[in-house]
Parts: C-alpha cells; structure tokens; sequence
C-alpha cells in the first residue's frame, strides 16, 4: 500500500511580517473607505510572516505579465531542484525510481510543464508520466496526492513525485481595490514544496481512501479573471463560511471508511485562513490544538496554496507524535469551491524510523 | 477491464479552406520574404477545411487576451454539452455514472476550470473526481485516456469521462511573423470532443497498456511564450522530423507488450502535420493507408490539438471494420516532446453491436 513520505518544504529569502505588511496597506491605500475593515481582516488572519521570492519593491511592481511569468520560470527553477533532491532523499529514493511526476502550481504557466524541464534537468527517467495541473488552485496539494495514490494503486509498487510550487507574490495585481484583494496580498505567501508517494515500504501517511467533493455553484466564489495582467486572483467574501458545506464531505469520507471524523488521531487540513481552522474545528467538534501544523504554516507562512497541506504534513512528522496504525486525515480546499480528502494510516516502514520520528530530524526550510 | 468507448466530435460552423488560408497568407503577408516557403508548408499540409468558432474576420482581429479568454469560456461552455451528452450515450451511460472528468484543453484557461462547471451545470456527482490539464497541449488527448486507464485500473468498474476542447483559432497572433507561425495559422483548427472509459462494458478499445516518453532536451521545440497578449505557439522546424525519435518509443512499448509495432490491425495517430505521419509509417515499416483516419481528420478538420485521436477513433468506429480482438495504438504527440501512447484490443460488448459497427452509426459531428 501507497505510504505518502515526508515533504520537503523550502520559502524563498525575502521575508515580509505582519505589520509591514499593514504599514503597506495604511500607505498604499489610504483613501480606501474600506481600509479599517481591510486591516481588521488583515490581522485577523494571524499571518506574522510570509517569504516571498523578490524583495518587497519588486513584488509590488507590476513589470507586466510576459515579465512576472518569468520570474516564475526562473524561480521555479530556481527553488524546484532541492526540494526534489531531499523528498528523495526522505524517501530513500532516486529519481529513476519515479514513475510520475505531478507538477502543481496555479501562480504561473508554462508549456511544456514543469515537468519536462524536470525529466531533462534532475534525472527522471523519459518514460516518467508527466501531470501537471495548473486549475485547481489551493486543492491542488490535496489533489495531487489523491491521483498519486490512485496512479499506485493502479501500478503497485509504482512511485509518484509531487511537486508543489506557489509564488503566490506574482500574482499581486495593484489595481485591484476590492476588500478580497486587498485581504489576499496580506494572506498568500509564496514556498515551494515536494514529497513522494512511495507504492511499498517509506515511513509516513499510508493512503488508504481518497474523494473529491464540489459544493455546488460556488464557482465564482474563488477564481481567476484572466486579463492582459495575468491572473486576477478573486475573492467571495462568502469563502470563510464554506467550512458548513465541506465539514459533511469529509464526515461522509470517514464514514465510509468506517471511521468517525472527530475521533481521528491527526488533521493535515488547508489553512486557507483562520476562520477555515475554526470553523472546520467546531464543525468536526475537535480541540484547536488538533490543527496545531496547520495554524502553524499560516502564521509563518500565510497560504501558502497548494504547499499548505505538505507544510503541515512535515510539520506533523517533526513533532515526532506519529505512531503506527495512528489515523488521519488531509484535507486541501479550493476553488470549485472544492476539497479533496484523503484517509490513511501511520506507518512507520523498517528504513531509519528514529530519524523520521524525532523533532530533531526536521529539516531547515 | 477498461474499455475506451465511442467518441462524440463536433467542430463549429465557420469553416475555411485552404484556398482561403492562402490568399490570406498572400494578402496579409505580401512583403514577407519567406512568403513563397510559407505558402508552399502550408499547401503541404494538406488540411482542405478547418472549422473555427468565429468568422474569420473575428479570428483575425486580437481584441486582447482577456476577450479572447471570454469568447473560450463562452464556446466551451455552449459546445461542450453536446458532445458530453452524446458520448454518454454512446457509452450507455449517464452522467450519474462517472467518477472521474478529465478535462484537457490548451486554447484557453479558466480556474475554476471547466470541469466544476460541467458538475454544476451537467448532471454529474458531486463528488465526481476532477482532473483538468492544460500544459499538455497536443499530447493531451493521449495523456487523458491513458490517465482514464490507470483511474479504471485503480477502481475497477469506474467509469471516467474525457472532454477535448481546443479553440486553436483564438491563439493566432498578428504579430507572430516567424515561419513557424504562419504555418501553424493554416495548420491548426477548434474542435470539442468526448468519450466515455467504461470500467466494465462497452465496446471499443480495451485498454491493456499505456506509456509516456519524453524526447531530451526538446522542450523549447514546441512551447508557448506567455504574454500580455496571450500564448504565443512557438514551432520549431525541427519539429516535423521527430518521429525518428518517438518511433523508438512506440516500438519498444509494443515489445513490452510481446507486440510487434508494425503487425497491428489499426492505428490511432496524433495527426500534427503531414510528415508526422508519412515519417512514421516508414518507421513502423507500414503501408500510409494504415494511418486513413489521422489523415482523414487532418485533410477536413486540420490539426486540431488533443481532439485528433478521438476524432481519429472516432472515424475508426466509422469504418465498421473493428473486429473483436483486432490490436491496435493509440498515439498523441506534442509538446515536451511526448508522447503518450496506448495499446489494446477491440472489443465489442452485448450491448448493440450492430449499431457499432456499421457506418450508418456514424454521427454528424
């Protein structure tokens, strides 16, 4: 059975905190008659720090959208590599080992893919499945381990590589006053991140169930105007409160599974926003401790979209609490408005399970 | 075991001929220096008719990236039901019965894409797994049933629904002057398509096998350039002669498949241009009529991007000649270079074999 292995999780170096990025707003958008709402909202995420890929002047030119999107290429070259190099390594793989490669990322395009650029750079096999996925947005970290697991079930003793990769900063669009825009240039923050989904052995999340679930016509809450500028990232104000319609998707999940959503042993959810955790917390009558990674990767690092779920997945590893047989969930949220589930259980493989468990194993990002 | 049932294709009302894309090319490009090349690639191509989702004057105008995106949306959104609706019944199935919609499309880009407007708007499940790929371009077609595959073969008995929605004719840039351009302005066409892959049941391509390869160090052969005024296609001239290259690929799966790759009974090919097609008939040691349906979709539809398999399949269950048990491939190329490649035997399921197999079930596309 598929075990999803420890991430590797890495954030670029230009660092910006909380208040700057309220000092940003007061002086940006000083006439905005909405401003108040616009910090209040701002603090309220908890967000302290967030990594971007370009200083904080860069990141708030708009040098235009041919420009941005090569920012991200080279970035994302860039940064890609050595989260690769260590998901392997945790793994106690090789890249000739994978079998497929899913590429997410929704904050930037290229053709071919990342994928191909990958194949020909880091020593994957020609024959490696390429996937990437640019359109699922924050569900796309879920998503990809969800079709990872359906690709070994499908092949067993197959190997996935996800790779997450989300400059979020390069989709500022300074011309977009609303209060969702403004909320978002103080909630994203940009990471890069992969991990394996090992077909047999590797110590870590052994995939046991997965399944998507659209809340209907919702589309328009989270999505993209595609413009001359890019993508124009747009917010519903209606997005926190969407947890009343996904927290029965993932009960239904767990019931099917036999299981009983409250009573799992760890939470790896999407840290959309604070009010996503809280909510998903009542609604699953569950203590806020049991989201700790989660409220973790958003304080540090904001959304950090489709990064967030392995974020809080390595989080999870460090605290050294996972026991065999222990279970749980993940859970990514995105537009559609969508979530993709998965359930499964610890295990902790033969291969070096001191050095998985222990805090002192966690990796610097 | 999972069977890849009969596609539904439809291409829009505008048509134009070759004659017309010539006198084009000679009116808008009389000053070019290469004028006289370019007409001659273009006559090569051999495409009699493409179908377009504007009248050409439309086509011809750039009213900028954000429109052009616009009228995408609108057209697969009014285009894409249709063949939705008529691939489920050619597969005997409704919408109730899918659990996985691949969605593959490079002419435009929605998030969310068109996968959560089809649940919202189709009939499907909530819970219907969603995979959009944008990034794969041409190999798309080829990616999506061999993904369907492996989701059959993760769950046994699922049933997968794939969507082709390529609008070619709203990635032509004015400005674009290189050879390689103008080519691809008389090359390419739009077209929408579905097909169903039934888990259990159904007639038509039993998947047995299928196979990625990348050819190294070949991506920036066929890539699109991001811009403020949209994809740019970039074809390089070498391009045409890949099939030296994929052979191989195509030879050595067969093998692992205990087939030898010139000795099967039909061939769905990836018709990208003329001499993909003549090159690698003589690669795989074949007679030409051996690839009749990619050419016949070339000459009357042009080169249109993910759908021309499934519209080469489709004219494959036109011909009325598969037979139970027939082995065949089937073949998308694009940009990497991949290809993706599949390989099975016919079936014919009890469900109304008279009305597969002859020709006067072929629909109007």
């Amino acid at each position: 059975m598929a075990v999803l292995c420890r991430p590797a999780v890495a954030v670029p170096p230009h660092v910006i905190t909380m208040e700057e990025t309220l000092d940003l707003a007061r002086s940006t958008h000083a006439d905005h008659d909405q401003l108040g709402l616009v910090l209040r909202l701002i603090r309220n995420t908890g967000v302290a720090t967030r990594h971007l890929v370009q200083p904080i002047e860069e990141t708030l030119a708009h040098p235009g959208f041919e420009a941005r999107n090569k920012v991200y290429e080279r970035e994302a070259k860039a940064r890609v590599p050595q989260v690769v190099h260590r998901a392997l390594a945790e793994a106690e793989l090789t890249a000739q080992d994978i079998d497929l490669i899913v590429y997410v990322s929704c904050t930037g395009f290229m053709m071919p893919s990342m994928t191909a650029w990958m194949i020909n750079s880091l020593g994957f096999r020609s024959d490696t499945r390429q996937l990437p996925i640019a359109q699922l947005g924050c569900a796309a970290g879920g998503a990809a381990v969800n079709r990872a697991h359906d690709f070994t079930a499908a092949y067993p003793g197959s190997n996935v590589l996800i790779v997450a990769c989300e400059f979020c900063s390069l989709l500022y669009q300074p011309t977009d006053l609303g209060v969702g825009s403004l909320l978002s240039n103080g909630l994203f923050g940009d990471a890069v991140a992969a991990v394996v989904v090992r077909g047999e052995g590797g110590t870590g999340l052994r995939l046991e169930r997965n399944g998507s679930h659209l809340v209907p016509d919702t589309e328009a809450w989270i999505s993209y105007a595609v413009r001359e500028t890019g993508f124009h990232f747009q917010l519903d104000k209606r997005v926190p409160g969407t947890m009343s319609m996904l927290a029965p998707a993932l009960t239904a999940l767990s019931a099917q599974h036999e299981w009983n959503v409250g009573e799992l042993d760890f939470y790896i959810i999407h840290a959309g926003g604070p009010r996503i955790l809280d909510d998903l917390c009542t609604h699953l009558e569950l203590p806020p401790e049991m989201f700790a990674q989660s409220r973790e990767t958003l304080t540090e690092r904001g959304n950090i979209a489709s990064c967030v779920v392995l974020d809080a997945l390595d989080r999870y590893f460090a605290t050294g609490r996972a026991t065999e047989g222990a279970r749980g969930m993940l859970a990514g949220f995105g537009p559609g408005i969508t979530a993709e589930i998965s359930l499964g259980t610890w295990a902790t493989g033969p291969a070096r399970p001191a050095a998985l468990t222990g805090a002192e194993a966690r990796r610097p990002a």
